[in-house]
């Protein structure tokens, strides 16, 4: 059984500002809720057409005709859970950081958080104008991993100027990446979709690298901002892995 | 102006078995569709609000709201044209040629044709299973890298059978891809988003190679299929450019 508030609550978490308000977001679907559990993050509310006897009084057991009412998906999952946004801890001064300037695609984002996750990169920092981490499109294109990465929006320049790491940024006339020589810590800074890095964060740049482009004839404008992300991020890894 | 026998088509064509009999798809936005047209795709029929002068009596000069009619995008972009499927070629028995076992998602598909264009593959195989790279959401996915690069569907592990280059495979337990020599050229095979490469694809590898995870406490399941590409594509391409 689901209330009118609860209806109410949930359908507004679809909107960042109440995000923001509640400090809670959503997930569907067993899986990714289990996932979310077993990393730490303290679960508010959890609808399901199958009994979680472990969490007593935070779960609604739903019929399915209830649970599709509330779910965002075309076709409702099992579960729904509403979880707690973190708390922000500090921002680590070694590894990789990865610096989001301005991603807009949620799903562009969720596969990044998803790669960086697989890369064993513990911290993404975000300008305030990147697509939101708990809109619910990306929480889902993260499969889980939304858990184990933490992702803080800031002041891009104003972090990057307060820091001691090198500042790398994926450009299209830099230097060769594969030619590079790249360190254990730094930030590692991909620009928006359509315009990348943006005039102020480039002037900040310490090193400027770029994924060459091959064979002669091609006239493909730029990779995709994931893929992309995908190579650099393998590249700074692979020194410690040959 | 638009006929109705010419809307019954073009709403058609959103089918692959249409697209199929009447070997033509459909490309919408000016820019997508000079690229096609800059690679040599014969132009069957345009639709604009905008006059192409050169097009004579392919051309059909619409309204807005005609355009919209027709079109298979949430806001229609300016133009909307039909062009013939190419004729096959040849595979080529030398460089890298991608092959995709059972690919279902078009915007992984799309992304995929868009990385083999930047990284200078030529040809692109497919199990017949796999999404149709003239699906409209495909087309519009690879930002007119489809033109570039030759796609054929056809029976993988036949087509594995009877070639002599070596067969590389993107699995979870291989060699590591960073540690592993690469030749120039090769069959670089990659599965299905939930099941990866089939069993009896899988028979037919001369050599499985995996993108090492990172960090001690990971638990991400697998990369996405089109960012597990960029990473071996690049890769492949590296040793060209160090």
């Amino acid at each position: 059984m689901v209330s009118k508030s609860q209806i109410k609550l949930i359908t507004s978490l679809q909107q960042k500002k109440y995000r923001d308000k509640e400090e809670l977001f959503i997930a569907e679907g067993p899986k990714i809720i289990s996932e979310l559990r077993a990393s730490g993050l303290k679960i508010h509310s959890l609808f399901s057409t199958e009994r979680y006897e472990d969490l007593s009084d935070r779960f609604y057991e739903v019929t399915a005709n209830e649970l599709q009412k509330i779910s965002a998906l075309k076709r409702a999952n099992t579960a729904l859970a509403l979880f707690e946004i973190p708390r922000h801890k500090t921002i680590p001064s070694e590894g990789i950081i990865v610096a989001l300037d301005a991603i807009r695609d949620p799903g562009n984002l969720g596969t990044i958080i998803r790669l960086c996750d697989w890369f064993g990169v513990r911290q993404l920092v975000c300008s305030v104008d990147t697509a939101d981490c708990y809109n619910p499109k990306v929480v889902q294109a993260t499969m889980g991993s939304i858990a184990r990465v933490e992702v803080q929006y800031l002041d891009l320049s104003e972090y990057i100027q307060n820091t001691d790491l090198p500042v790398f940024g994926g450009v299209l006339d830099g230097e060769n990446v594969y030619a590079s020589t790249l360190p254990k810590n730094a930030i590692v800074v991909v620009g928006n979709e359509g315009n990348g890095i943006s005039e102020e964060i480039m002037k900040q740049l310490t090193h400027k690298i770029t994924i060459p482009q091959f064979g002669a004839t091609q006239q493909t404008e730029s990779l995709n901002v994931a893929t992309a992300t995908a190579i650099l991020l393998s590249e700074f890894n692979r020194s410690t892995e040959t």
